[in-house]
């Protein structure tokens, strides 16, 4: 398909849709597909045409799938108190809106969340599969004109509560996949902008466009909802980020829809070339034919071991949990258990574990860069962004896939298809082992066994970057949450070709160009990631206690040993807030533990989990620079806060454009109780990145994770009579169907 | 088979080995198992039944695999200058020495270490293919009588170059395996040790006991070559570790082969119990039948996609590198080189790595613990304590084994068979991706390449401990070195069954275990492990140099921007070791780039080659304790030296009761010139270890890594013209041959 050809023509699409749309108020209880035909591939229609696809899921030829009996989910109905709302349901609460007051006036509105309203903990704690379901209500964060609204809708009694209507707090609702469409497009409606582009020698129709978020700095906003836009050459490429139309910068007016603003700072600097940036395999002149690896797969000819009960309740080996997209976090896992082999009960780990926000700042303060301080899941939503997992390379031929239901900005329910994948892991490691040595005079021992872990996995592409979310489950108990980074960089157009060309000063320091060289005329520019958890840890029930368990160097008493040192653990119950804000050290090393201080083991140790951090960064941003208090849940590594059910989103619930006044942060400031106490954890993974020439044109994936592992939770270890591999049991293969 | 019986039959197998050995001196040219028959099963003859065994190697049915012709390896010619020394080699350096002036003395002789003296690191560069080997050296670390001496053995020319003879630095060589053997048939000889065995109510023959090395606590040791014993009971368990006899510790000369001290701290300690410590599959009354997993393999029907010429040469997609086994290393790695997409060429990345030297400090300065601070690669022999490894369980269906070939300590050769495995591993992950979002408007894109990696695996079980080594190779030039540790935990015998017996002082604070209660009468001893590790990264060839690429916030000046702050690079090459040493730390961040400042990439970066730390932990022990200035080379995280032949082994050539005059740390504070000198990066990875009753009987695998990889090496992605999984490529497997 030619790129140049193709955006002219939706760009006519997209017009024709928005007018459409805006023009259009009325509620049906059928979801309508009226404005796109399923082969238009405009944004907006794209996002639409999720939903009654009738395209077969991809099944591989020998492996038996759990797999939903419709595609259409239109006759799906929740099983589960935590169940997403489904198409019935957000049709329902779509008419029952249609008939409330507040969307009587002719302001403009739309729908930025329709969500399960989660019955409370209790409820869901105490419900059991067969009893009825608490009443299902859904959760709405609307706007109209110029004012949010938060709404709670109950869907049987149609009782609508005005829970904050309108919103005084500063601060908007995650944008809408059509208010994006909105303002990929407005650049072209304008004459300053087309004038532009033509003056410097490209075609309109090569020209793309994309929303960035504005942060917010102080008011300068004025008040307004508003979003940057800058644009892209696609000329040669479907990999337009690496040809930015650099300095170019619109500010667009999300609720008025209207440009308010033209910046061009950057008319000097070529639009880098297109050589070498296009990464499709079906355009690629040399494939890989130096030592082609050989067909390799992960095989399970007896099918996998868990299943999907009710579509959303996963069991596998001695975990349970329920699992749901969710538009703004992606994916939650809810109601984690597991089976204790001592006692054969299900025991709670986890009521509650997603990720809550991400921080993405840019490290160039110049016009065109200082406001890219991304907070993904409430400016973009992390789920909205979850595109389909594509089968065989997103996750591997043994993966079951579930499909996210989420609704439009006109309330219509549509179906966003493989959303999340599920699959058995066996990478080749060891779940545990020993050989003894023959010098003991032991008979020849050699005890090993191999671990299978359970992955959860979606992929999130928030514009350039794709976001890997993994939640790992070991049989040993231990749950492991992985981030990996992919996608293509965000750089930015320089007139430099090569690093010799960098202007000196006269003390012969470069110019500061705030990244790599990464081509000629591309730098990568620095720029970090941090992702926040939401850990609603209940181990052995809700009441909790959060300990620091610090390790000490210890001096012995002379005379009491030949060592002069050792290392001893001081154990530290957090009281309130401020106790469970840590700062991670490698010099003042401790262990994280969540323990039930109600509970013990047979021997006298709390019954507990412990947080274990891996690779992270922290933020060297200025505590007081404005992205940074907006981000400032990225300030500790771990906090530990009372569980309260509005607080969830680690930037706030109105997280665009948001002040840094509804955060994590500001909430643990209150320093609140918070021993023997169903609290969160919140931890904060993060990343610098100093991009390198290896990073273009599409990067490869760089992870880190952490884990949360029982500590003296079980009697011993959990997984002593797991099985060996046997030959017998493992699979018999023959080569494809394709001959080397 | 009954640990009683069996136990003391050992004992008598083990003495008439011993008493064959010790009185034998006479060298042969042939391999000889005079001493022990095929069927014996003593610790002695287990170590020598490793030669000329011909049991089969398992093979799967149906993936073929590149496999030695000959499994005795007798008729084994070396192929490459780093090739090991063959087992006709060793006999023949064997014969060289018979004849020796040095070994015609009747005093006791023993070799500790013969191996290759490898050729220079030019000429090994230089040599190519088809062209001579350079003369094949053997490097030996004899022992005679209260001498060490090092000696190099011209195998053509049979010339005897005494290079350090007799030593007159501290420290010993590594234990032998023989030597360790006679430390654990010691105690029977002992009548104090018989009686207090007795008088705990002990039977004889359930007792195993086993050599400790005892570090070195100025000079107590009093110029002997010593090691300390402590024995357990084997009654009802093979896991002895788990029933120590608390308290009791032998003083064993190496040399004179006496008990030299009893020491008895523990007499009213109780011998934990063995309910519930045993792990075999064979053994276990409650195998795991709760949601049992359904059989899951990696499969390549077409065969793994690397070959292993001349047995060490080994090539996968784009990467090269020769593997050895080493009795101190374990395996080493040497000319690594990865294909460059671009140029079509191999280039060299390290010339060699492997781990040089562990430091594991136990956290209790009591009698019978406090010297517990093991160096076991200098100490015990990483690689002569890497037992054979079990197919399928310690590495995946599709691994290729490789056998080590030793001296056992009269100079004859064996084999350790299946020592290290090599395969290819596909864990369902992600290489790189991108999904389009379609509100860009552009075409439906979602393209994604898995990752597939090499991984070379050994497992060192150094007494209790398993410590799994991986190296692997991901296709977009990242290594990734990774130690997993499992087996089983050092623990004390303890009066305490519950933690609430524990005593308190009038403060309240109670008594210090050291450690966790695990099980009635079980503590398991806190300790940290640290693994430094070797690595002689020679970047585009052997000049490079070490570059701390700082991140640092850059306050932004008044009017600059909207932001207050941001962050950017400052470099600084270390010109001499001193600038090398690096303590890692979370809020001054680095990113450690090994560059080759002669090469840069078209766009003018320096190619270089990063260290990539992932989690670790640093020592608390005070820097004046003797242990902590013995494993001194753990002090900091990374240390950068320049090349010297003689610096291989952090803890100095003769670890074994060292001085800590000989360490890294004392070579690196010379300070030495290190800038764009032929240099070497040394990594520590270390874990806190803090037991937990997950831990008991044996630990679920802990692992952690750091990575290499290239910045700014490769002139982009070298991955982005990877294949993608295509369904027709993929196996097609059938259930194994037991059905469900």
């Amino acid at each position: 398909m030619e790129p140049k050809l193709c955006s002219g023509l939706f760009l006519l699409i997209v017009t024709a849709c928005f007018i459409l749309l805006l023009t259009s108020t009325n509620f049906s209880h059928e979801p309508s597909s009226t404005y796109c035909t399923n082969s238009s591939s405009s944004p907006l229609c794209a996002s639409r045409n999720f939903l009654f696809n009738k395209k077969t899921r991809p099944i591989t030829k020998n492996v038996p799938k759990p797999k939903p009996k419709n595609h259409d989910h239109v006759s799906d109905t929740p099983n589960h108190p935590l169940d997403p709302l489904t198409v019935m349901e957000i049709n329902k609460v779509r008419s029952i809106l249609s008939s409330h007051a507040l969307f009587a006036s002719p302001a403009p509105h739309s729908f930025h969340s329709i969500v399960l309203e989660e019955p409370d903990k209790n409820l869901v704690r105490q419900w059991e599969k067969g009893t009825t379901l608490p009443p299902r209500k859904a959760s709405v964060i609307a706007r109209v004109g110029a004012d949010s609204h938060v709404l709670t809708v109950d869907i049987s009694t149609s009782y609508v509560d005005l829970v904050d209507s309108p919103v005084h707090a500063p601060g908007y609702p995650i944008m809408t996949l059509e208010e994006m469409a909105s303002a990929t497009w407005a650049p072209f409606t304008n004459e300053d902008f087309n004038r532009t582009i033509l003056s410097r020698g490209v075609d309109l129709t090569d020209v793309i466009c994309f929303p960035i978020s504005s942060g917010w700095f102080d008011n300068k906003e004025g008040n307004r909802r508003l979003i940057k836009i800058q644009c892209f050459s696609t000329q040669g490429t479907v990999n337009f980020y690496m040809r930015p139309i650099e300095g170019l910068t619109l500010l667009f007016d999300l609720d008025i829809k209207q440009i308010l603003e033209t910046t061009d700072t950057g008319r000097s600097i070529p639009i880098p070339g297109s050589t070498n940036t296009d990464y499709r395999f079906s355009n690629l002149p040399n494939r890989d034919k130096t030592r082609p690896l050989n067909p390799i797969s992960i095989e399970q000819p007896r099918g996998p071991s868990f299943v999907i009960e009710d579509n959303h309740l996963v069991k596998w080996a001695n975990w349970e949990f329920h699992l749901k997209p969710d538009p703004r976090a992606g994916l939650v896992i809810s109601t984690v258990k597991v089976h204790d082999p001592d006692t054969e009960v299900s025991r709670e780990v986890m009521y509650k574990g997603f990720v809550s926000e991400l921080f993405v700042p840019y490290m160039d303060p110049s016009e065109a860069w200082y406001f890219k301080t991304y907070m993904d899941a409430g400016e973009y939503g992390f789920g909205l962004q979850a595109m389909p997992l594509e089968p065989l390379n997103d996750c591997p031929r043994n993966a079951v896939y579930m499909d996210g239901i989420f609704a439009a900005a006109d309330g219509t329910p549509y179906v966003r298809e493989n959303m999340i994948c599920v699959f058995e892991r066996y990478a080749g490691d060891i779940g545990w082992r020993h050989s003894e040595n023959p010098v003991t005079g032991m008979p020849p021992l050699r005890e090993v066994r191999p671990k299978v872990t359970l992955v959860v996995r979606m992929v999130s592409s928030v514009g350039n970057y794709d976001y890997i979310i993994d939640y790992e489950f070991q049989t040993d108990g231990l749950m492991r949450a992985k981030v990996g980074l992919s996608g293509i960089l965000m750089v930015k157009g320089t007139t430099y070709k090569n690093k010799n060309q960098v202007k000196k000063d006269k003390e012969g320091n470069e110019e500061e160009l705030y990244g790599t060289i990464l081509s000629e005329n591309v730098i990568g520019v620095i720029h970090d990631h941090y992702v926040t958890f939401y850990l609603d840890l209940d181990v052995d029930g809700p009441n909790n206690s959060f300990v620091k368990v610090n390790l000490k160097r210890q001096q012995t008493e002379p005379g009491e040993s030949p060592r002069k040192s050792y290392m001893n653990v001081v154990k530290n119950t957090a009281k309130t807030e401020k106790d469970g804000q840590i700062k991670l050290s490698l010099y003042d090393p401790s262990e994280y533990h969540v323990i039930n201080s109600g509970k013990t083991t047979r021997v006298g140790n709390p019954t507990g989990y412990k947080v274990v951090p891996r690779a992270t960064a922290a933020s060297l941003l200025d505590r007081d620079d404005l992205p940074q208090k907006r981000g400032a849940f990225t300030n500790n590594q771990i906090w530990v806060t009372p569980y309260n059910k509005s607080e969830q989103w680690a930037g706030g619930l109105f997280t665009y454009q948001s002040h840094g006044d509804d955060t994590l942060a500001v909430w643990s400031n209150r320093d609140r109780d918070i021993e023997n106490k169903d609290i969160v954890v919140w931890y904060t993974l993060g990343f610098h990145h100093i991009p390198c020439q290896e990073d273009f044109p599409i990067m490869p994936t760089v992870s880190s994770s952490f884990d949360l592992k029982p500590v003296n939770f079980f009697e011993r270890n959990p997984i002593l009579s797991a099985t060996p591999n046997f030959e017998h049991d493992l699979p018999v293969c023959g080569a494809g169907s394709v001959s080397a």
